[in-house]
C-alpha cells in the first residue's frame, strides 16, 4: 500500500484531501491509492440528497450533518462526509453569502468533511469520478457520506444510485416542483422530505407528494431506478413504506425526525438484505462505466490517424453516416 | 434505398412515425434507413428549448410553432418539427390538462409533426436516440425543428448540443430560476428568454440576466458549451450579443420577435460560418458516443463467460477493486 493510502486510512485529513485530487484527476498514484483502498469500503451509509435548485436543499444538508455530529438520543457522533456534486450548492460555490456562511461554520469540525466535485471541464465523467471519491470517504472511516446533487437530469439519476438511501426535497410553490418530482425523481425516493414547511401551500404539497407515491407504487412497484439489472436479484420491495417528512432547514425543525427516519432506511436495508443488493448493483453500474472509458482509450491508442482522418472527413461531407462512420473505424479491429 | 426511407423523403407522415419507430429502437432496418438518409440532412435549423420545469417552456414551444406556422412578416410557413425529450412537457405526457389540450390542436396541422422521446427503460442513450430522431426528421425536410429539454443535468446538456440555436427559458420568481441558469445552463443560450412577462418581478430577472450574461462573456468568452472539441476549429464568438427577450406564452406576447430573433440568429450562423462550425462538433459528438456504444457491444460478443463470472464475484466481495476488475476482463483481448 502506497504511504498516501496509509495516511488515509490512519484518519490524515491533508493526505485525505490530496489523495482525492489524485483520484479526481484520474492519476497512476490516484489508481493505486483506489486499488488498495477498496477492500476497505462498503461500510459508510451513502446517502443520496437531490431536488431542484430554490428547495433549500444545500441549508437542509447542514443542518443534517449538525443533528448527526450532535445527535439527541443518546447516540454517538458519527463521522460526516459531504461530496457536493450539485452546482448550485454553497459548497461547490454556487450560492449566496449566508450559506457559505453556514457551511464554512460545518467545515471547522474534525468530525466533517467536505468535498465539491468540478461538475464540468475535469477529467472523466461525473458518475465514475463521484463514485471514486465517495469510495475514499468510505475507506478513510467516515459513518455516513452525503452526496448533494441537483435533481435533474440523468447524469444526476446516476450519481443518486451510488446511494444506499436517497432523499428527494421539494418546497411548497406553485406545483412545479412536486411535477418535476413525479417526472423521474420519486422512484429513486426512499424518504421524501417537504422543506421550507414554515411557508404557505405546505400541507397541499405533502398530499400531492402521498397522493403520486400511492400511485407510483400501485403501477411500478417500488424504487423502478434502483431496481436490479437484468442479472441482478430483485430488490425485496416490501417492508419499506416510502415516509413524506416535513422540514424547516432554516429553523432546524423536523432535522432530528429526518436523522431517526434515515436511520430507520438504514436498519430497514440491512434487515432485509437491500444495503448488499444496492450496493452490489452499484459496483455492478460502476464497473460498466469504467470498462467502457477504458475500451474508448485503448482503441484511440490502436488507430491509424491517416484511416481516422479521412473517415472524419467522409462524415463531415455526409458522404457516409454516423454509423457507416463507427464501421470504418472499427473495421481493422480484433475486438 | 429501403422503401421506409423513400416514403419518408416523400414526405408521408404515416412512414414517418414508422420509421421513427424503428430509430428509437435501433432496430436493423432503422439503421439501414439512417444511413440512406443521412445524406439528405444538415438543411433544417435545429433549435434547442430548455429551462427549469414551471417556466412555461411548453407553452412558449407552442405558440412559437403558431407563430411559424403563421408568420406575419409576410414569409413562408415553415414546415415544423418538435423533439420533446423533456419529461415535464405537455408532448411526452408529463402535463396539465389544459397543455395537453393545446397540444392536440397543433398536432391537426400537417406542417407539424410532434415527437415525444421516451425519456427511460428504451435503448441506447437518450442523446443517441434524440440525435437519430432529429436527423430523420431533418432528412424528411422539416424547416425548423425544436427540441425541448429540461434545463439541467448533463444529459440535457448534451441534447442541448445537437441543437444550432439554443433558448433557455427562465421566468421571475425567487430567483431560483436565475441561480439555476448560473450554474451552467447560462453557457448555452444564443437566446434568454424571460416568459411570463406579466408575472411580478420581471424587470429585475432581465436585469439579472443581463448583469450574468456579462460577467459570463467577459469571464470565459461566449458559448462555453458550444465551445469546439480539442480538434476543432476555434468559434468566431464576436458578431453575436446574446438577446434578453420577454415574452407572455399564455397570451402569445413577444412571441413573434422571439421568432425574429430566432431567425436573425440562424443567418448570423450562416453568415459568420458557425452554422457549418457546429454542425461538425455535433457530428463528432455524436461519432464518439456511438464508437463507445459499439465497442462495448462487441466487447460484450468476446468475452468468456466463466472468467467474466469470476472477475464480477471477486469485486463483489471486494478482494479486487472496479479498476482491477476491468484490468482482468480486458487482459485477454486484443485491443
Amino acid at each position: 500500500m502506497t504511504e498516501l493510502a496509509k495516511a488515509v486510512l490512519a484518519g490524515q485529513r491533508l493526505a485525505l484531501a490530496r489523495l482525492l485530487t489524485q483520484v479526481e484527476n484520474d492519476t497512476p498514484q490516484g489508481r493505486e491509492a483506489l486499488n488498495a483502498l477498496f477492500p476497505h469500503t462498503g461500510r459508510a451509509h451513502l446517502v443520496g440528497i437531490t431536488g431542484a435548485p430554490g428547495t433549500g436543499k444545500s441549508t437542509l444538508v447542514s443542518q443534517l450533518v449538525r443533528a448527526y455530529r450532535q445527535p439527541q438520543d443518546g447516540s454517538l457522533p458519527s463521522r460526516m462526509g459531504v461530496v457536493a456534486v450539485d452546482p448550485t450548492s454553497p459548497f461547490t460555490g454556487g450560492a449566496l453569502l449566508g450559506d457559505r456562511v453556514r457551511m464554512r461554520d460545518l467545515s471547522g469540525d474534525p468530525g466533517v468533511f467536505i468535498r465539491s466535485m468540478a461538475t464540468r471541464g475535469a477529467l472523466g465523467g461525473l458518475a465514475q469520478r463521484t463514485a471514486a471519491v465517495v469510495q475514499v470517504l468510505d475507506a478513510a472511516g467516515f459513518d455516513v457520506i452525503f452526496i448533494e446533487t441537483v435533481g435533474a437530469g440523468q447524469s444526476e439519476v446516476d450519481i443518486a444510485r451510488l446511494a444506499l438511501t436517497t432523499l428527494v426535497i421539494a418546497a411548497p410553490g406553485a406545483g412545479d416542483d412536486i411535477q418535476a418530482s413525479k417526472a423521474g425523481i420519486l422512484e429513486i425516493a426512499d424518504i421524501l422530505v417537504v422543506n421550507k414547511a414554515d411557508q404557505p401551500g405546505v400541507d397541499s404539497a405533502v398530499r400531492a407528494l402521498q397522493a403520486m407515491l400511492g400511485q407510483a407504487t400501485a403501477a411500478s412497484g417500488k424504487h423502478l431506478l434502483h431496481a436490479p439489472q437484468e442479472d441482478a436479484k430483485e430488490e425485496t420491495t416490501s417492508g419499506w413504506e416510502i415516509p413524506v417528512l416535513r422540514t424547516t432547514a432554516t429553523s432546524g425543525e423536523g432535522v432530528h425526525e429526518l436523522v431517526t427516519a434515515i436511520r430507520q432506511h438504514q436498519d430497514y436495508l440491512k434487515e432485509s438484505g437491500n444495503w448488499e443488493q444496492r450496493d452490489q448493483t452499484r459496483l455492478q453500474s460502476e464497473l460498466q462505466s469504467l470498462l467502457q472509458s477504458t475500451l474508448l482509450a485503448r482503441w484511440r491508442e490502436t488507430v491509424c490517424d491517416a484511416h481516422s482522418q479521412q473517415t472524419l472527413d467522409l462524415l463531415a461531407m455526409r458522404k457516409i453516416s454516423p454509423l457507416q462512420a463507427v464501421e470504418r473505424l472499427l473495421e481493422n479491429n480484433q475486438l
